[in-house]
C-alpha cells in the first residue's frame, strides 16, 4: 500500500506523520528535536490504535508537542546526536523501518511539506521542481525563519526517497483567493509592486481543512455556504471563507497582525510602536521581537501565554481576566467583520489547540454572537477535541466544533498530484 | 446678548467662529493663515444670513477653508504681515469691532478651545485653570504638532480677553468611556501605565455631536440607542456609540490608526512597515511620514488624496476605483466590528466630509449593509449637507445624513460650564 508522509520541518525540528492512503490512516507520527545538538531527541509514535496528535502548528514553536499520556499505541523515544536535518530524517526512517513500521523507504510514494510563505507565486499545492525550491529559496524573505527550514526539509528528502514525490503545501495559498481590496493595504501602491507589500495570511491548510469538513457535517456544498473559521492556537487566525474560497483573513503581510496571540500583539496602530520603541531606545528588530514574543496573552496578563494558565486563575488576577477578556473581543470584532463583508454567515467553525479545547472561550464568544442567530448548546459544548456541532437546533447561524487536520490535507494535496 | 467663540488653533492658523448663544446663532466665522508670515490671509465672513462651513477640523491641514462662492452675508479678506497668534488673535477681535460684528471685546463671554489630546486625565470639556494648560501642555508627547498650538491659542485669548470664560473641549475626551478591552493594545502593560500607550481617539466633539442629533431626528433617548458615526473627512473615524457613551472607535493611539484616509494608511501590519522601512532605507520618522502623508487614497490612487477626483476618473482609472474600493471596505468592517460589539445597531450616521457630500460613498456603504436590514433610500440620499434620513422606510436599522457642527458643541460646553 502507498504510503504519504506529512513533514514540517523547522531550523532545529522536524515533526511528520506516516498515513496509509487513500485510507487516511495514520500509521506514525513523530518528532525530532534539537537536530544539530549532541542530545537531540527523537520521539516516533505508532501502533494500530495511536492516539493522533497535531504535529504541524504555525511555525516550530508554535504548538507544543505533548503526547496524550493516556495514548493507545507503542512509543519509541532515543537521545542521541544528530547533526543535521540529512541525517535526522535519515535516522528517522531507518527506525521506521527497524520498527516494522515500513518495510522498505520504497513504500513511502510521496511526501507532503509544509511551507510557510507562498507569496503570489503558488495558489496551491504543487509538485517540487527546481524551479519550484528555487521560488521557496527566494520567498525567505516573508518567512526568513520557516522558508529555510522548510527547503532544507525538502532537499533532506529528496535524497533519501529520489523516488516518492515531493509536493510543497503552502501555508498561505489558500488565502491567495483573496480580492485586492482585502489583500491590500492603504500604501503607496508603489511597495505592492515593489516588494510584494500585501496580505498573505496564514494556517491556509488548516482553514481549508475545516471548511471542506464543515460542509460535510452540514449537508451543504461548500460553494454554497459563508464560513468564518476560527483557528484559535497559540498563532491564531479567522477567515472568511465565501463560495468554498478564502475572501478575507485576519493575519496580514506576517503573522503578527489580526486577534491577539498567545505572545503575538495582533493589530496595532503602527504610531505606537514607533512611540514606545522611541521611548524604551528599541531597535526595530527589539521592537519587532516584543511585538512577537512578549506581547498578546503573556503581555497583557503578565504570568503566562497559556489560555489554560490564564482561565485557571481568572476569578482572581485581574490581569489574566483582562487578557482573556480582550482576547474574545478581538475575535468578536473580526467575525463581524467577516459577516459584514459577506453579507451574512452560515457557520462559524473552532479549531486548533484552544477552539478545539477551551469550552469557556467558545462559550463567550457563541454567546456574545446571539445577535447574529447563533446560540450555544452547553451541553454539546462540553467536548474537547471532537468533531460536534455546538450551537442549538434553532440556532440560524450554526457554530462547529472541528479538530484541524493539517497533515491528513497535506497527504491528500500530495495523493491528488500523483 | 453673551457671545461665545469656538477656537481652533493650529501652529500657523486660526479659525473661529462666533456664536450668540444660547440663541445657537452664528454670527461671524473665519480663519488667520499663514501666522508668522509676512503674507498672512485673514478672512472673516459675517453677516445675518452667512452660510456656516465646517472650520473645525481633526488637525489643521485636515479640511481645506472653502467658503462657498455662493454664499450669502458678507466677506472681509487681507494680507498683511502677522508675527504670531497673538497679534493674529488681536488683530481678528480688532475687525470684529470695526466692522460692527461686536461692539466690544467684553461682548464675548466664553471662549471654547479645541485641543487635540486629552489623554485618560479628561473625559469631559473643563474650565481652563492652570493646572488645566499645565496637563494640555504635557499631553503634547501624543499630539506634538498640535497641543502646543492650542494651548497658544487659549494662553493669548486668556490675555485678551481676561474676562471671557476659557474652556478646553478635548477631541478624545468623549472616547474616554471606551472599556479597557477596547481602549487597550494587546502589548506587555507596563507600556500602559509607563507610557499611557492605549488607543484614546479623535473627532469626539464630532461623534458626540451627531450622536446626539440622530436621538433627536429618530425621537428617541440617546441613551437606548446603538449608533455606528461615520466620521469621513480627511482624516476619517468611525464609532460605536452604545447608551450615549463610545464604546470603541476606529483610530487608535494617534489618528493614523482605523480606516483608509485621504493620506494616512488606517490599519496596517506593523511587520510590514518595519518590512518596508528597512528596504527603502527610512528612518522611523520618515517612515511614519509616509504613513500619515502619502498612504490612504493617495497612495492607492497614485493621483488624489480626494475622494471626489477619484470618484470622478474611477470609470477610466484602474488605481481610482482601487481606492474608493478599498476605502468602502474598510468602512464595511469597522461597522460589522462594531455591530457584533454592541450585538446590533439602530442607525448608521454619516459625517464630515466625504460623509455629507459623497452621494455615491453613502450609496456604497449603505447598499453593502443589506444583510443588516438597512436599505438605500436613493431618492433622499441625493443630497449634500443636509440633516436627513437616507435610509427607506421599512429598513430597521436607519442610515441618517447629518452635518457636524463641532463649533455649536463646543459653545455648548462652554454654555454649560458658565
Amino acid at each position: 500500500m502507498a504510503k504519504t508522509m506529512a513533514v514540517n520541518a523547522g531550523s532545529s525540528s522536524l515533526k511528520f506523520q506516516l498515513l496509509e492512503m487513500p485510507a487516511e490512516q495514520v500509521i506514525a507520527q513523530g518528532v525530532i528535536e534539537r537536530i544539530g545538538m549532541d542530545d537531540a531527541i527523537v520521539t516516533i509514535k505508532y501502533g494500530s490504535e495511536i492516539e493522533v496528535e497535531r504535529l504541524v502548528g504555525n511555525s516550530e514553536d508554535d504548538e507544543h508537542i505533548t503526547f496524550a499520556k493516556n495514548g493507545k499505541g507503542k512509543k519509541y523515544e532515543n537521545v542521541l546526536a544528530i547533526k543535521d536535518h540529512q541525517q535526522a530524517i535519515n535516522f528517522m526512517l531507518q527506525k521506521l523501518t527497524d520498527l516494522g513500521i515500513i518495510q522498505d523507504f520504497n513504500e513511502i510514494t510521496g511526501v507532503g511539506h509544509r511551507v510557510v510563505a507562498g507569496g503570489e507565486w503558488f495558489n496551491h499545492s504543487v509538485v517540487v521542481t527546481d524551479s519550484v525550491l528555487e521560488k521557496i529559496d527566494r520567498l525567505a524573505d516573508y518567512a526568513p525563519l520557516h522558508n529555510p527550514a522548510n527547503a532544507m526539509g525538502i532537499r533532506a528528502f529528496q535524497k533519501l526517497l529520489p523516488d516518492a514525490l515531493s509536493v510543497a503545501v503552502f501555508d498561505t495559498s489558500f488565502h491567495q483567493s483573496m480580492p485586492e481590496e482585502n489583500f491590500l493595504y492603504s500604501l503607496p501602491y508603489e511597495y505592492y509592486t515593489r516588494y510584494g507589500a500585501r496580505k498573505y495570511g496564514a494556517h491556509g491548510t488548516s482553514h481549508r481543512y475545516v471548511a471542506s469538513r464543515a460542509a460535510e457535517m452540514l449537508g451543504k456544498d461548500l460553494k454554497s455556504l459563508k464560513l468564518i473559521t476560527l483557528h484559535l492556537g497559540a498563532g491564531a487566525s479567522i477567515t472568511a471563507i465565501k463560495d468554498g474560497k478564502s475572501l478575507d483573513t485576519s493575519m496580514g503581510f506576517s503573522p503578527l497582525a489580526g486577534v491577539t496571540m498567545a505572545t503575538r500583539s495582533g493589530d496595532v496602530d503602527p504610531s505606537l510602536v514607533y512611540y514606545i520603541q522611541e521611548r524604551e531606545g528599541l531597535s526595530n528588530d527589539e521592537m519587532l521581537n516584543i511585538l512577537n514574543k512578549k506581547s498578546g496573552l503573556l503581555g497583557l496578563s503578565t504570568i503566562s501565554s497559556d489560555m489554560r494558565d490564564l482561565l485557571d486563575v481568572q476569578d482572581t488576577n485581574d490581569h489574566a481576566r483582562l487578557a482573556v477578556k480582550i482576547f474574545i473581543n478581538r475575535i468578536i470584532k473580526y467575525i463581524g467583520q467577516y459577516i459584514a463583508e459577506m453579507g451574512g454567515v452560515d457557520a462559524i467553525v473552532f479549531t486548533a489547540g484552544i477552539g478545539e479545547n477551551s469550552i469557556p472561550v467558545r462559550q463567550a464568544i457563541v454567546d456574545k454572537l446571539n445577535y447574529f442567530d447563533v446560540a450555544l448548546d452547553t451541553e454539546a459544548n462540553k467536548v474537547r477535541g471532537k468533531e460536534i456541532e455546538i450551537s442549538t437546533k434553532e440556532s440560524r447561524v450554526k457554530a462547529l466544533l472541528i479538530p484541524t487536520n493539517e497533515e491528513l490535507m497535506i497527504a491528500r494535496d500530495v495523493e491528488s498530484l500523483k
